[in-house]
């Protein structure tokens, strides 16, 4: 495992398919973004942490391509790279894969904005994490 | 129509179905919760007023009876009544119904509290348009 | 208005925000497709009718713009226009507008499948009815 | 730990909070049904099991009582209690808690219903499995 990649898993929640048996698409963006959190988590980077200094990363593009479809109580892997870090923005790659079948794949590009929603740099406590590999866990 | 009831329409959304092809059941909370806020602005009571005055109305309890099963595309109608105001809380009566039929019934009772999250009066400004029916609209 | 452009209206739902005090950006997935239902009904082809020739639309592919937020209770406006149809394949694109300003733009790719959801022509039917613009409403 | 408990964790979801900053009260919900799903699971009973011998499990009625919020990126446990076990019917209680401390509670009424949604005895294969304890994990 590089050290840009994570890997977060979940189960396919009963509300989250529709009625034509599936994963509804809209729900791999929370799937997506549970796993970005999770990914800068492992490096240190505490959502609360950035919030208090006032930068938040909201999504300004997302592509996404969807190969096969999910079912309810699945466990799924979702694999996130950060593949661009810039002054103002991140971008990352993302996969969710059952049983290592590729499901939907995703590239994300993150804007860092303040308090106001306008762009600001990337804080360096931020930025600074964003090189780790994940952290050991105690 | 008594001065405590509205009616508000909506219709049923592909990504509001679950694997059973029915409404989710946690959506008619969503419902409801869009038929009140419909049924405030009817009397003039914007959610942007009364958050300005620093008061906002979470649920504090919520009894839900389910009926019949909606499906995706059917026009439902919430109908909702205010059926006790306190000083400190509201309690509605709501019925999602379809074509007349009741579909799903809730009582839900909201708390007053501020931007702190505890409890504390319902303004004076708010409490003063529970009592009307809906205004003219122009 | 052109014949390929349909406009649908909504308004932002408590629950559709989320901490950051603005619409969350998977709920413009859930938009964006009811618009294109909406689309589809407006030509007179309903779900149902397409459903029962065993016909489904998911998405398979899909690019999303944020360039603004919406915030509760904001009346949004969905432009829809069909830009391809393929014999396997529709092609949307979709703007989310507040008061004629962009809020959100994406390019939706559909593909017809069936109810074992493997790729099947677009019905007869169905494909017909695309080059309408909307029918009167009665 | 009796027989009848059970416990859920989970992390709360970015798309799971609204603009009070806090977890919106209808996925609670979401949150109880997947516990409820993991209980049966752990004493044997897996969806596709009992959905295969045309046995579904809808909530027929549920209670919720709001007491404190919670927030982004929390760590819950959810603790789900079999309450009753009836012919037609289950009924579990169940809390949300953050560190012990209780957040949310609900009591849930299940009704069995077959393929068709009408009422049926609880398959004797489900049935048996609900006075188990959980299983020892291999």
């Amino acid at each position: 495992m590089t050290a840009d990649l994570s890997r977060f898993e979940l189960d396919v929640r009963f509300a989250e398919t529709d009625l034509m048996g599936i994963v509804h698409h809209a729900t791999y963006l929370v799937y997506f973004e549970a796993a970005r959190v999770d990914w800068l988590k492992k490096r240190g980077a505490f959502y609360q942490d950035w919030a208090a200094l006032g930068a938040h990363l909201p999504v300004a593009e997302v592509k996404l391509r969807y190969k096969k479809p999910a079912r309810f109580d699945e466990r799924l892997v979702v694999e996130t790279r950060l593949v661009e870090a810039k002054r103002f923005s991140l971008r990352f790659a993302q996969e969710a894969l059952r049983s290592g079948e590729l499901l939907c794949a995703a590239e994300v590009l993150l804007a860092c904005v303040g308090d106001d929603l306008a762009l600001r740099r990337i804080p360096d406590e931020l930025a600074a994490v964003l090189g780790r590999g994940e952290l050991a866990r105690e």
